[in-house]
């Protein structure tokens, strides 16, 4: 049987093949405006304005309070610095800006940080795919060396000390003879995290019907974006993280983006078609977070744009298509998720002491 | 002319000269609530339900919204990890519950982060004063370089970068020819502070008549609080904050909590007077800033309470009278500024990429 990743990479060919006419059709000053819709809506869905729940982990508004409560608690690290937000700031994206996030010690970790904004939607969590969902990926920045370096043991010392946590546990997870569980961690954060949509872009307007939500410049970008076959591996609600696909299929870039050392899911599955494969980015609110791709070394969105096409699709993209392309890409930036910023409960006098000392142990499940 | 301090000082004699009278108030099963009430209203003051201004710097809209946002942005550090709420953890009191804090390079600065919650009702910022205003205090920690190292010109080519910054900036401070300014940086930050106030506690209600707003034993710790003469340095509307007064002034704590090397408020003023002398910390929402002192070597708010009556008063509390004044100073726990995460404009071209290295010059103007 085929993958996924397989049939979606026929279906790129296949469009590829029907380049020439794509390109015809973008010379004209206008486009059938029709037929982009049609295809927008064949290709993409916009967010979902109703809530989608996690399998298994009904929303709650108490899950959801604690959750973001957990989200912001730098008391989850060893050093009582870092917190989900610190690397998933909800003020820039979801991301932190820097090539590959810094965790304890002011370690640089191996990748860079995924946007948690609708991560839901993603096939899988991480750059590789390893954690297969939120509540699993949450598991893991929390304990790696080089992020918040803390252990399941650590973490539940330090909120069963404090009422407030325990409290807040017990109404989240009620029945539950022992609510304080680093399982129920994962699942308040996941529930929290789920809920962090960026929906009524210009972008899921158009989708949704509005023609005039994009310019016509826009529109051009989205054409190119179909017709070139960059829509191929970012399609679905998310504009990408719906599968896994080789980087460099058709040319390598640099080693600086895409270095050697790190071979993608090929660590996950150990199988060598896996060999620098990565799980595909979404693409939504990609104007907000740069730097790009999994080594974070590209800054321009422009350039990243032009990588695409000639690792990806052989196609040398000239400037005016990635421009085009660009502003297409521009019209992905939603709604950024109002959240209130909690109160975190003191420290009782049980609370587990910061340490700031960075242990020469090995990195653990660190990293996008 | 006798400086306030000494006043105050002699204020302090004079209040433990009657404590033989108040420990045999103490004993009885109720207060004198009515002699309590008119000591409460003249020793302190309930936090203004009215926004004060601070000088020179009207608060408006424009401001408050962009030094919310420069509040949260890491960007004004050369790392861009760190921002001003890292270590003024808005969800945690105001503080980052460290020791001392840690900035660039995971370097442990040398002082302990006062709250910046109702820290506009402080005489001056920083342990030692050294910043007589938030405006002031607000340029020493993004230039310090153990904390956020970086200098006013990163800081403004950083904001110029941003089109989103630099119309905030003009719609902030409207006239001025070139609004971007590590100036109007501070001023902006400022008037985002001086709303960082926390009214509405049980210690205000009572303040404002609520008799019931405190238990008796709340009240018993009041009365001990200002027999005992802990009110002579923690008095006014901060109940601190007002005033420089020695550490040790009766006996000194050990050198871990009182080192001999931070000398205090005489690296400010070179006056012999001044070696020790410490501002005296807000005690408001002090049951929410573990831990304690300029070292942040204590972390249980008794034994800070225990170490206050026998360095500064020559009183050794007994556990009952430790505990009544635990009790009053959790009534100082207002309610927490409710703060939506702001969103923070996208790098653009011009940005100053993040630079982590840490440099070996020498520490200017760090922390607390």
């Amino acid at each position: 049987m085929k993958s996924p990743r397989v049939i979606a990479l026929a279906a790129a060919a296949s469009i590829i093949a029907s380049i020439a006419f794509a390109q015809d059709q973008t010379a004209k000053p206008t486009l059938d405006d029709d037929a982009l819709h049609a295809d927008a809506i064949n290709y993409f869905q916009a967010l979902p304005t109703v809530q989608p729940a996690p399998a298994n982990n009904a929303i709650t508004r108490e899950k959801y309070e604690l959750g973001k409560m957990l989200f912001f608690e730098p008391r989850l690290s060893s050093s009582h610095l870092l917190s989900c937000n610190t690397c998933h700031n909800l003020g820039m994206g979801g991301v932190d800006g820097l090539e590959t996030s810094v965790g304890h010690g002011w370690q640089k970790g191996p990748r860079n940080a995924p946007t948690v904004f609708n991560s839901f939607f993603n096939i899988a969590q991480f750059w590789d795919g390893r954690a297969e969902d939120l509540k699993a990926q949450a598991g893991g920045p929390i304990q790696a060396a080089v992020e918040m370096n803390a252990t399941p043991e650590r973490v539940l010392a330090t909120l069963k000390s404090m009422p407030e946590y325990v409290k807040a546990f017990q109404t989240a997870f009620p029945g539950q003879q022992d609510a304080v569980t680093f399982e129920n961690v994962t699942r308040a954060i996941e529930v929290f995290e789920a809920t962090l949509i960026t929906p009524g872009g210009r972008f899921d307007q158009y989708l949704e019907g509005n023609r005039q939500a994009m310019t016509d410049h826009e529109k051009q970008g989205m054409r190119l974006f179909i017709d070139k076959g960059c829509v191929s591996c970012h399609n679905g609600v998310n504009v990408g993280g719906a599968d896994y696909f080789p980087f460099g299929v058709v040319e390598r870039p640099g080693a600086d983006i895409l270095p050697e050392s790190d071979k993608g899911r090929f660590a996950v599955t150990a199988t060598a078609d896996d060999e620098y494969v990565f799980r595909s980015p979404t693409l939504r609110n990609i104007a907000l977070t740069a730097p790009y791709f999994h080594t974070g070394k590209v800054w321009d969105l422009s350039q990243a744009v032009e990588i695409m096409g000639s690792a990806q699709l052989g196609e040398d993209l000239n400037e005016q298509d990635v421009t085009a392309i660009v502003a297409f890409l521009g019209t992905l930036t939603g709604e950024q998720p109002q959240i209130p910023y909690p109160m975190l409960p003191p420290n009782a006098p049980g609370t587990p002491r910061p340490e700031l000392m960075t242990p020469a142990a090995a990195v653990v499940n660190s990293g996008g």
